[in-house]
């Protein structure tokens, strides 16, 4: 009998697993290096020692398992196969095929992102819904759409790519993507400290922000619930910019509810505030309500997304 | 045996119906006109009274009929229920289900911008595709967006209102939905009717459009066709309002191919050469080759695709 499943969240330097029950009970969690070197062909041999050494000290037969779903960062196409990774030195293509062979059991890949928006779903600031934007506020700005339950991938691979939406088409500086004026290029961490940067430059206002040596997407959240004005400015403009692009994803596929995680969401509440308000604002006027909220999972939202997958 | 389908495409002046065979061949075609006034109490009426003229007329028994799809001109909620239709006095409500208890078959209400996408998906510019975004420029910018073969219909009905994507948040004039800045402000016959007064106001260009009494969107497509300078300004700015949303749309559910339908559509090539160079320069690159077809089914989209959400 099927009892077991594996979620896997792979990531440019570590490699977290769990394993969870088909209930969702998460069992047992833990992470192994990710070694990207040669192309990373060490990356699945050791995700495979690692998952029959867990199955061993458990007292798990490979036949107690339904399988592994494993999040990558990068495109997965609808058939499965994963458009080679970047940060993981071009590692990707048929993987997941690959490490159903060594395992014996079936492995299904999906984008990280879309990992952390099931697993959010099934378990975290989505529970309960079956229409949910994930939206991962990191180094980059990323999302995960659900619609009725299942991932919105798209046809390239490119769905619930919401960072790469323009938000302003009149930008010089080139974005990640090679394209000019994405939401990522504003509303990411990254984005946050070059705006913080442009506005610390532009004028003279007083703020605790000049005092800081390599100012932080942390240091102006941090600045601005201490009441600092040039740093809420800087939040009022991320609000803006997320906010207005989040109402033209509401005007492509009208969710429940916006879940926003990633390690940004970390600065809490003033995040929702800033990007509701001018979600609000900007929205058709039907889903005007869409609920926010805060991502709960963390860094569990991967690997529980991934088992999520596998289960269906 | 069920053999045959309807399809109804209720609009504010006229209803088309259709009966199709279930392989979607369309045996007959007719309008009748819509009757607005006391809330439309008589259009379900007249609707039963033409479907059954027809099926005596084709000497059809009511059994053999599979159902009725019923595009209406508002939003139509997960539940069937229609949201009242401010062009229909406000008729709307639990009147698929009404429709289906006169006729003795079952009858589903879809919106009409979304019954011309499944149309063009089935018969039309999107035929082979299961991941179509379909967009209709009239009046109004409207869309319909299926996702699998699905409608992506939305929470509170509004995923696929693509016209109202925040395209210019500087806008100062008020759009239909009471917000600010929506593509339909720009990209609508009326947008670029506004766009080009706007035009001819604030410069002393040469144009052929200074001779039309009201400039039509027809007229700026037709004078830009002639190589009127800045009726080629106008539909280059049409061209780049609409790429850069459609970019957007992109960015969340990364279709197969855009349709592009409505009464603007008629200009025909012109508007592909625009919309897809803007939308290439504004994709997220791995979307960035998406195809751009023209709608070909016309007025018939509505009855085709209300018969097709029947099939199912």
């Amino acid at each position: 009998m099927k009892e077991y499943v594996f979620g896997i969240d792979l990531g440019g330097t570590s490699v977290k697993l769990g394993l969870f029950r088909l209930d969702g009970k998460l069992l047992s969690k833990w992470e192994i290096p990710t070694r990207t070197e040669n192309a990373g062909e060490n990356i699945l041999p050791d995700i495979a020692a690692s998952i029959f050494a867990k199955l061993s000290e458990e007292g798990i037969g490979a036949e107690q398992v339904l399988g592994a779903g494993m999040g990558v960062p990068g495109a997965v196409l609808s058939d499965g196969s994963i458009v080679p990774c970047v940060n993981l030195g071009g590692w990707g293509g048929d993987a997941a095929a690959k490490l159903s062979e060594i395992c014996g059991f079936p492995v299904k890949a999906l984008n990280d992102a879309n990992a952390a928006a099931l697993g959010e779903m099934w378990q975290g600031g989505g529970k309960g819904c079956s229409n949910v934007v994930f939206v991962t506020i990191g180094t980059g700005v990323g999302g995960g759409i659900i619609v009725d339950g299942n991932l919105l991938v798209g046809v390239h691979g490119s769905g619930g790519e919401i960072g790469h939406i323009k938000i302003h088409p009149e930008e010089t500086e080139t974005c990640g993507c090679g394209k000019r004026g994405c939401l990522e290029q504003y509303a990411s961490a990254t984005g946050i400290v070059r705006m913080a940067k442009k506005a610390l430059g532009e004028c003279d206002k007083v703020s605790a922000l000049r005092r800081c040596g390599e100012v932080t997407a942390k240091d102006v959240f941090d600045a601005a619930k201490s009441g600092d004005e040039l740093a809420m400015d800087i939040v009022r403009g991320f609000g803006e910019d997320m906010g207005r692009a989040l109402a033209a994803v509401s005007c492509v596929c009208d969710p429940e509810v916006f879940v926003i995680g990633g390690g940004v969401s970390a600065a809490g509440e003033i995040i929702l505030n800033v990007v509701e308000k001018a979600f609000r604002a900007h929205a058709f006027p039907a889903s005007e309500e869409t609920r926010f909220e805060l991502a709960v999972l963390g860094n569990d939202a991967g690997i529980c997304g991934s088992a999520r997958l596998m289960i269906g």
